[in-house]
């Protein structure tokens, strides 16, 4: 199976698409620009949506839902925002079809046209902030913590799995808050909270940031950002949390009464990841055999191939050690297909991306001891069965833990000091990944650097070292490096 | 607070209303007929979902996404479908809006008119069957047991909170199979699944059964029902379970070859229940002083209020009970505020239904006992303080088992039998409940008794005893008692 993958060198764009189809993630659909979740992937978001909902809750957020249309006038209520988002959207205009009078089939019909059009929502905070004037009277309705999971639609002109479809699945937190501080500490907060688990869940380094006036969400006074890097050198915006200072409250006359009894617009900020994640996870940690999971994200952490074939003996001591790594919260699918061999099996698993393989054969068993084998590695040794189970839980930490290493030694290679314009356009083209450079702060240096090059300013990184430098293109005054990549 | 809520005698409709807006489940939102789900509704719906997402996964089930939109074409590939859906949709006609050239705001962009309209799903049969064409060749691909989460939108001239909005979540199962026979027990067995979700965890009692021709959903061969009696007399309609038979299949020609390498078209069923459970909930067992939850699916089972007011005395010992009812896997709230009065707190935990209060004095405390109240029946008992984690759970378990005791006594009172024709209108007007009649099994005498009484036939009861009768409007034979009534 693993022979009709591309390989990356190849071209690492096919080769993620022969992934995304060969592993049984997604499929393309008959709606443009609209994709099929398949079980597999969508058991990957489930994990990750479940992860995530987990960290909003212990950090005091709640669900609810809000509809999935917006009437068309609440997107110019807020200038920027509807410059950065009414564009390219689905337009409801009617709500009944009827039998076509001419012939077959249904028609739009004519009288059920709505009064204002609807928009399938591209974001929801203007939907939201409009209930949230009913919902916020005194600072003792503050905060309001709230995240919603659901789908939105981007009409999208080019689009990839996972990675830019016109509809996509996210989850959105829109919070408001009673001061300024707070609301920075709340998108300062997500902002730790996307980090954490792109790092501890999907064993993807990150580089947190803000992003430049330019590049920030529309209608935000400060948006940051996790930024990864994929294999081919091109940087994947992972995660954003927006401070909305009282944007979108003035856009929606959402005031509060202070403790003084005196009126005052509210703060607030939004934050989401969406199902582009799993295009992250696929292009970080992947090979060319096929698909590799961090083992805390995968469906199936481990699968027991009985060799050559199931018996009773086999399946009997396959049942026991399922039974024993269950125990210590590890899935596990025994593969009791009949008609498969071990070697389609064994690159079968590969290719999904299955991070450890038992395999049990006879002489194995005469031996006491079964072979395991990792799928990060390729490697394989042979274990005593007594000790399999705890030597298991083990090796996916290990596995885990070595995904992170291995994508963070990647990412650190690959990002590269440019002093120069003429180093900077030389790495960008060439070697690719971040390129850390002076900026002089302006939008126009920016703009000019990435029409000359194609790549965008990235983040200014949190941790970026005050220095005295200058601009990499205008050789203007800078006080800090900022990460520019080309991207997805 | 209770105060604000109409009795139900007085106006049970209003009296719904008000549940929902003061115990904070939902509100209406800007866009007609869509509603917000606040936090509490969602935790709820969360319960909900999450419970039954495990029950479809122990019975084989995955979940997967499908696109929110389908080309207008699908709706009319399968004849019955069509006629049951396409008409009262979202239809989306355009993919971009732009600046009003003659004002403010924004317009639709004429330009950008879609070539085919796209429809919100209603439901998603005909998108995701045009999907399985691709994914099913060889009976090895059966049978495909796949589940999804969603949103759908019906757009409905009359809506109410919960039980009928124009935007709804949802699951809706797809599978398909080899055979008629497995299609037929797939429907029996989520049917069953429905049922033990409905009684196990919502105390909701219902009667299981197969609706008639005419009830039956649009495209189906067999619609499985589960129907539980809200308290103003009134059936709902809980949860369907449709044998499709091999009608998509052919729609969108979806055919497998069997072991003897023979092609045949697939067997169907599709089965789903919605956030319209919630109103169920709601209408099951609340009162005139609020909500009313049983516990499995309450978002908070236990309230912990200091009296009259937090001290870290009461404060510790409130912990301490906190922390053992945790671990018994009971969630708890304590009441810290400092502001409100314990009688007002005691009233706002009734309206939105928590299903135990312990309250916490300082006498109680010289006396080593705390004051249990239980929501169900609004009774209080000093219990030591030793005990009170044991106690608080078995009373749980107890309150979980009486309201669906209490809410079957008044179901089984509300079922009555009818065998002539105005017994059975009285029946319908002045008691309601289900009304047991027999029934000669024509769509005629149906239709000819809904514009009658304004009762539909809500299903054929599966435990229906043979007997022979004669139907109660018509006096033609019959061979078993159906259930009618008026319905949501």
């Amino acid at each position: 199976m693993a022979k009709e993958i591309t390989a990356r060198s190849e071209d690492y764009s096919k080769w993620y698409l022969d992934i995304v189809r060969k592993a049984q993630l997604a499929d393309t659909s008959a709606v443009r620009g609209c994709m099929v979740i398949r079980p597999t992937g969508y058991a990957i978001w489930e994990k990750m949506r479940d992860q995530l909902d987990k960290m909003f809750k212990e950090t005091g957020h709640v669900n609810a839902y809000f509809p999935l249309f917006i009437p068309k006038s609440f997107l110019s209520k807020e200038a920027d925002h509807v410059e950065g988002f009414a564009k390219e959207c689905a337009v409801v205009t009617h709500h009944r079809l009827m039998n076509n009078p001419n012939g077959s089939g249904v028609v739009v019909d004519p009288s059920a046209k709505l009064e204002e059009e609807l928009i399938v929502r591209p974001t929801s905070e203007t939907i939201i902030w409009n209930t949230y004037k009913d919902w916020i009277n005194s600072y003792r309705d503050l905060p309001l913590l709230i995240n919603q999971w659901a789908n939105v639609v981007r009409w999208e002109m080019r689009t990839r799995p996972f990675l830019r479809t016109a509809e996509f699945l996210w989850q959105e937190g829109h919070t408001a808050h009673a001061t300024q501080q707070e609301a920075i500490a709340e998108s300062k907060l997500i902002h730790e909270v996307y980090a954490r688990f792109a790092e501890d869940f999907m064993a993807m380094p990150v580089v947190k940031g803000a992003k430049s006036a330019n590049e920030r969400f529309a209608g935000a006074v400060e948006t940051y950002t996790i930024e990864a890097l994929m294999q081919d050198g091109k940087a994947l915006q992972a995660g954003t949390s927006h401070f909305l200072g009282q944007n979108f409250a003035k856009a929606f006359d959402v005031k509060y009464s202070n403790s003084d009894n005196k009126e005052e617009y509210v703060w607030a900020t939004s934050w989401g990841v969406s199902t582009r994640l799993v295009g992250g996870l696929i292009m970080t940690h992947s090979d060319d055999e096929g698909l590799v999971l961090p083992p805390k994200l995968a469906p199936i952490q481990v699968v027991i191939v009985p060799i050559p074939k199931p018996s009773p003996e086999i399946l009997e001591v396959a049942n026991r050690i399922k039974t024993d790594l269950n125990a210590k919260g590890i899935s596990v699918k025994i593969d009791q297909d009949e008609k498969k061999r071990p070697g389609f099996k064994f690159a079968e698993y590969e290719m999904k991306g299955v991070p450890v393989r038992i395999g049990i054969g006879k002489r194995d068993l005469e031996k006491n001891q079964v072979e395991v084998a990792r799928r990060d590695t390729k490697t394989k040794e042979s274990q005593p069965l007594e000790s399999v189970a705890s030597h298991v839980a083990s090796l996916l930490d290990e596995i885990q833990l070595n995904l992170f290493e291995r994508a963070k030694a990647f990412r650190d290679e690959m990002t590269t000091e440019a002093n120069d314009f003429k180093t900077f356009e030389e790495l960008i083209n060439d070697k690719g990944g971040f390129v850390s450079a002076h900026w002089d702060g302006t939008i126009e240096t920016e703009l000019k650097i990435k029409e000359l090059t194609k790549a965008t300013l990235r983040c200014i990184p949190d941790d970026a070292i005050e220095e005295n430098g200058k601009d990499v293109l205008t050789g203007a005054p800078s006080s800090k490096r900022v990460l520019f990549a080309k991207a997805y």
